[in-house]
């Protein structure tokens, strides 16, 4: 029994692992103008500040929540079914699209025949009674199209609410927010579903939103939203089953990944991707050139306009939200990244710039954009437009090659706008710190502030197996500066394929990055999550410093490796220190007198203290108070 | 049979796992102007390009080592006598200062006395014959002392070899370099033994240097050498030995800690200090209110000026580097800390606060500046004058009470330069991306140049558990910004002690840190190991790739988990994408056409392109060549 098999004749639950509630969280879901339109969030409950130190009743706080319908209890998981079809009316409302009888893909339909006949694959149930659905002739179903036509979808709606804070019944203390420094960006006090269609059509902002992809929550990426990050999943020739990649996705959206892009190469991509969208609540991106490539036997040169075609059209069928497309990788191009240290490091443009030498012709993603333009609008798939000539080493950095590509992806933003068909820009890459900037200036310029969606900037090339470190610093400053999502880097970065340890170590590190980014921006609300961890860390309160974290199980594994009782996380004592030297509590006495001085802190102070040096040294004996 | 009694009774050679040789690695010394100068370096050997992409040999590439004799297979290690005491003809020819009978301190004799009658310290034999040194009455043996009167020392000769990367045999490629942006800092394009004396006179470098530690190799801090990093060790109430600190130091070096503190606050921390100071090649600081703390059973009331003095005095004489001192927690500033989030998160800014409180007096340190100065200069301890008010979250970042405590650490700066005592200023803490420039600027501004030293800054509250990341980003930008030595954070930090995993997870986040700030600020030849490591990486060199790195052992690890065979690392292909999609190979192919189409590209673009079809189909084939 193979891999696959095991997973198929495994129960229809996923593991455990992936959908029990984090501690102390539970789903909630904050109601639209329509019923239908209910909008998750983790809300992580609290305990009360202790006797000694007040007494106050801590207000559960809500976080954004990418999870999906796994961490709901209440929601019934069989991954053989696939998730319900949350958008499925929405969509039907609009009345703009149809259902097809069949793929309309070639290869689609040969792989639904090789499916059926296949019990393995056949156990796949949805695939064999699912129908795609397609734009009616002359209709454009994105949101874009919408957008621009003054429509605001219940989409549209639902990522507003989803941006928004929840305030309610915080304190001003926990709501207090530093003033960021946003570089001009246009962020509102309070997300609303008219500023939300307003940045969808002027193109700075995208909802990835599939209509063959109904089981997907809303979401959006643009520099006035929250800074959003990417998870890479996919098998290759070398590894990796369906069920593992199944998994990757479950396990990369419990941990934050707000996208996920399937980069699969091996056998049975076209099924691996049915069950992986069939099952994801959040935006699926791939990179079509590489399953191209997989029809041709790997020889980049045998690829044609067809081929690609064929492999849109079966990929958008099946409700892949955006495609990477490397149409900037042009061939004149090519020859500018012959002085590099590390030549091409992208995959998809490698394949390309060996197509165009092989036939010494213009790249045949760049003279067919406005046919692929077409396909996009009939599916509202986005265009992630690839930098296939990004630096992959500091000393390619900023270089002509990449810069004459991202010239390149702001004129096909302008074309791809005139078809309404959203669009973000892939960036570097391998970058220092000081260049870093540069590449997002250039880009809001030549792109027309498109969103940027960049892979790190790794700030140095000497850390193999640190990759999630090197890049998640260049990420949190180009997120700072204004990119819209981040996709991230595992530790195995150059090295190998990620396994799930992998996976979950990229996602925080980039989930810290993309949040460091929105306290810097001063997105509002961001900084509440940081006020309540620090506030139940100063007040000791250690199962809610955990549960606030990004990572809950860790902290408390952590913790419990110096001081395993479970009374310890109840104990009045940091356990780095010890008893005598717990700053923190030392420091609440501190407060506590200053505080007790009043507002004539200066005038007070003398008297004050000389009262308060007797009473401190009396109470001395009990600074450490036991609960 | 406790740990400590296991170690005495163990072998006098450390844990081999500290002591190899990092791969294809070796010792060198670069020899000064007189023969006892020797600097150590570590040469990375490489191998030669594989033939099909021109079988050129590689230079073997020179890092900056801190790891000190360990990792030399000549020196010959034993703990219980200490390190050769490579600076003591340095100290001794210039005749400032004399070897005392005994220790000066009444604690340090009554330690010595106590030792002698247990079986397990008297093992420390060290202890019983070394004898402290101190300047002569009226001399004053620091650093900054002799710079100021054009006195290049020894120590300035060997931090200004020990500066400058190696270049002789290096191609045009691996030294090409991006031109930094260091805001302003002066940096050379070649360290010279008087830049070092001028920048150590003006104050804006550091040479941490006790004569009563000549076992430590010198190295330099300030803004305009590489940036350094500092691990923190040391036991404390709840755990930890005396033989864990040792490794833990050892252990610090090997991955790149250019100065150790040693934060211990348990028992023994006497024993455990000169074990560590006799054994450490780097510098080594404390913060000796800890220690003074012990003394008085943990009350901070009971602290005394003379207990502190005596305790500056044992811990100078065993050889200290460098002492945190916050002077800067003035009685004044307590108050401002009342409306914080997280109050004082300094332990030894809470200790000073507790005692200003309970004596409404003056801070004994701030009173008594003039008294530690004269101390420093008798064996030239550095001031890293303390943060104590520094901000423990996002909440609290550059409020009232951090900055008028920077400004105080100012006014202190210009009184230790009255007596020639080197000084650097501690920094934050907790600080969003935006707000990290300001903590830069005003440190540069308000303490006249003096190196900044600084802990992260954390740029978010949320992750603990990963709080190495959270900070390494802060750290990353605030030393290209221009602090001159990184604190290091690890995953533990908020949570417990670290172990060993979690000293070298700190420290190789810290060493990217602090090299991609170098090659931010244009480091003149920081680039040289990111540009040979990408070479290697561009051609396939898998081990030159992992032993270029911060650490070789992950990357092979990480890399032998996805493709196991020693095969796997001669291969033409990577173990992310399997044959076909190699990129890197498949660029190869394109770099080779590319270039020999010389100069005059996009001329012979088109002539050239038709008659590379041919021959690029044709070799086809052979695009997967094996070695």
């Amino acid at each position: 029994m193979n891999a696959n098999d095991k997973f198929l004749a495994s129960e229809a639950r996923v593991d455990a692992a992936v959908t029990q509630a984090l501690p102390r969280s539970r789903k909630v879901y904050v109601a639209g103008s329509r019923p239908d339109i209910q909008v998750p969030m983790r809300e992580i409950s609290q305990a009360d500040t202790p006797a000694g130190m007040g007494a106050e009743q801590n207000p559960p706080i809500c976080v954004y929540d990418c999870s999906g319908p796994y961490t709901d209890p209440a929601a019934k998981i069989d991954i053989r079914t696939g998730l319900p079809p949350l958008r499925l009316n929405w969509i039907l409302e609009r009345a703009d699209c149809e259902e097809l009888p069949a793929l309309s893909s070639e290869y689609g339909r040969r792989r639904a025949i090789a499916a059926s006949g296949d019990p393995h694959l056949r156990a796949q149930g949805f695939e064999l009674t699912r129908r795609p659905r397609r734009a009616k002739a002359g209709a454009n179903v994105s949101q874009m199209h919408y957008a621009r036509r003054g429509l605001i979808t219940p989409e549209m709606e639902f990522v507003a609410i989803r941006e928004n804070q929840k305030r309610e019944g915080l304190s001003e203390l926990l709501l207090r927010q530093h003033p960021g420094d946003s570089f001009g960006a246009a962020i509102p006090k309070a997300i609303t579903a008219e500023f939300v269609r307003d940045e969808i059509a002027r193109g700075r902002a995208i909802i990835p939103a599939n209509i063959n992809h109904p089981e997907a929550e809303p979401m959006i990426i643009g520099r006035n939203f929250l800074v959003k990050i990417n998870a890479n999943i996919g098998n290759s020739a070398l590894g990796s089953s369906i069920q593992e990649e199944v998994e990757k996705m479950t396990w990369s959206i419990r941990w934050g990944g707000d996208t996920v892009m399937d980069l699969s190469t091996g056998k049975n991509i076209h099924e691996t991707r049915e069950w992986i969208i069939r099952n994801s609540p959040v935006p699926i991106g791939t990179v079509p050139i590489y399953q191209a490539l997989e029809k041709v036997d790997g020889r980049a040169e045998n690829l044609t306009w067809e081929i690609f075609r064929d492999t849109l059209i079966e990929q958008a069928e099946q409700g892949v939200d955006y495609f990477t497309i490397h149409a900037g990788v042009r061939l004149a191009y090519v020859p500018m990244t012959a002085k590099r240290m590390t030549g091409i490091v992208s995959r998809g443009g490698s394949i390309l710039a060996k197509w165009c030498l092989a036939h010494h012709r213009e790249n045949f993603l760049y003279s067919h954009f406005e046919d692929i333009c077409e396909i996009m609008k009939a599916y509202d798939v986005a265009f992630s437009l690839g930098d296939g000539l990004r630096p992959g080493s500091i000393h390619d950095a900023n270089d002509e090659a990449q810069l004459a590509e991202l010239a390149t992806l702001g004129e096909l933003t302008t074309i791809a706008w005139k078809h309404d068909v959203q669009v973000m820009i892939e960036g570097p890459g391998h970058v220092p710190l000081h260049m870093i900037k540069e590449n997002m200036d250039l880009q809001l310029k030549l792109c027309h502030e498109a969103p940027f969606y960049t892979l790190g900037p790794l700030t140095t090339d000497i850390a193999p197996g640190y990759d999630h470190i090197t890049s998640a610093i260049g990420a949190a400053m180009i997120g700072w500066y204004g990119t819209a999502m981040l996709c991230y880097v595992t530790p195995k970065e150059h090295l190998g394929l990620p396994d799930k340890n992998d996976v979950k170590d990229g996602i925080i590190a980039y989930k810290i990055a993309a949040h460091a980014a929105d306290l810097a921006k001063g997105h509002p609300g961001a900084q509440i999550r940081d006020n309540a961890l620090s506030k139940a860390r100063f007040e000791f309160r250690w199962d809610d410093q955990f549960n606030l974290g990004l990572d809950p199980d860790k902290a408390r594994e952590f913790h419990d490796e110096t001081l395993p009782q479970e009374g310890a996380k109840l104990a009045h004592f940091c356990s780095m220190c010890g008893p005598h030297f717990c700053s923190m509590k030392i420091s609440q006495d501190v407060r506590d007198f200053a505080a007790s001085q009043g507002v004539s802190e200066s005038e007070a102070l003398q008297k004050g203290m000389e009262a308060k040096a007797v009473e401190f040294v009396k109470a001395g004996a009990e600074v450490y108070k036991k609960l």
